[in-house]
């Protein structure tokens, strides 16, 4: 966020305005309005859709009685792209315990499941109360200071469509890892920057959701290709983010069979790692595009 | 597998006998024995777990009329540990699909679910017939060679339980990884040795879902604490793995707030990223016990 920026109250963020849920009364049913100010081309960004079923999710826990509203772990399967709109969210708890829940939260539109999710959700502190990690392996990524990062547009020169998310959250990418902008990869599939809201709403456990899937492909640094839809998307939190922009790194490890994985870290300004996703992805290689030379 | 073993007979391996499920007669309930000879102490191991309810799903997406078998990506969340014994799994086909089908699978004992498990299936080619990978990022990591390695025993000397799954298959450490073994850790939350079945069944698609959480905990390395409980695990199966032991690397990133996550990885004998897993795990320090110095 720009240092000018004066955040949300809170609730009003234009996240938590897109994100909101409304229980029909019996703590499993949710009416939700996919917002179309949340997608990438035409359909909503798996990341969005995954943070709103959090929401859901977290409130059906804590309608059957516990706080753990924290989605400490996350798993998405893609089954269709919903369209904006209205929609509904069925949350099923499928354990309450003391130190952590669980539930299963299905988005559901004009009667066809689209993405189905389950959670293990528990109560993370703030991170003035949190104790500092125990052990943490690898030092943060390497990447240019914030200043020196360039804000993808919602729109690219010469763009096909309009990536909304990119209004929404302000992606800073190292000048390193911007070859693909101008038609030249670098040939490392490993995508480094920051990232934050564009309205300066503070990150929080549940906006974890969204940025850990809101960068571009890290497959754009390998050849010229087109976004890639998620099969399947796990998220981890691991803390709650001290306040600023976060360090993000997103990369990929192998290109089969038509399918890629991709890695995602998000480490706050307080050196500690809060984020953490991979996904399994589709993607069309056009015929003549060849791999990078390793 | 030592070079005198005799693989299995199709299906009379230890592997598949142990995941056997009968469908009850719908194509949706699946009757399955689990094993007690694949366990961690006294509980059934959840890469086992998972790869048995990976059977189920794919004999349940046969049944609804696709030849999506093979377990692409699959997300397990632990709700309570099943003893050894009678159960089932209740599949429901969420999807299908040209190229992939998803399901859920829920594996149930007395009345309680225990494990919520969701698949993307689809349909590997072996891999004589499939395309080389398009491109993969880093190489293989290092490992001494198989015969240089030590096997993990199901029963340590002076372990406090029995890890059967170390008789079922064959794990086999690097020698820089086994400082746990004699009380002197590493330092260093990465294990890196070799897996095969024990009996000589070759490995497969379904088969990853085990390797890929048969390992000690990688934190192990890092100071005398105990296993640690899966919350949530991913696994991707990338491609059909070529015959011969499989290289495997487990490692830690984080210990942060009684959580760990473990990535894992496995390469067959001809290069191939085959099989990636992440895990959110609990774990208990022990009071007293302290992290290895950065």
């Amino acid at each position: 966020m720009s240092s000018q920026t004066v955040p949300p109250a809170p609730g009003q963020s234009e996240f938590d305005q897109a994100t909101v849920v409304r229980d029909r009364g019996d703590g499993r049913t949710f009416d939700i309005d996919i917002d179309g100010g949340w997608t990438v081309g035409p359909k909503p960004n798996g990341g969005y859709l995954l943070a709103t079923a959090a929401r859901a999710a977290g409130a059906g826990v804590l309608a059957a009685g516990t706080e753990h509203v924290h989605p400490l772990a996350s798993t998405a399967h893609y089954l269709r792209a919903p369209d904006a709109g209205p929609a509904e969210v069925s949350v099923e708890v499928l354990r309450l315990g003391r130190g952590a829940s669980q539930a299963r939260a299905t988005l559901i539109q004009g009667g066809e499941p689209c993405v189905d999710t389950v959670f293990t959700l528990g109560t993370l502190p703030r991170p003035e109360d949190a104790p500092s990690p125990w052990w943490t392996g690898p030092d943060p990524f390497e990447v240019a200071p914030y200043d020196d990062c360039m804000r993808i547009p919602a729109v690219p020169p010469g763009g096909e469509f309009t990536v909304s998310i990119m209004d929404r959250s302000e992606v800073r990418l190292d000048p390193s890892v911007l070859g693909f902008a101008v038609g030249e990869p670098s040939g490392r599939g490993d995508l480094r920057g920051w990232i934050s809201f564009a309205d300066g709403r503070p990150a929080d456990p549940l906006s974890l959701l969204f940025f850990l899937d809101a960068l571009p492909p890290a497959t754009f640094e390998l050849a010229r290709t087109g976004w890639v839809p998620t099969l399947s998307l796990t998220t981890y939190v691991r803390a709650w983010p001290a306040p600023g922009p976060l360090r993000v790194r997103q990369y990929v490890q192998s290109v089969d069979q038509n399918r890629i994985d991709e890695v995602c870290e998000l480490w706050d300004s307080a050196g500690r790692l809060v984020g953490q996703a991979t996904q399994l992805a589709g993607i069309r290689i056009p015929d003549g595009v060849e791999p990078p030379s390793p």
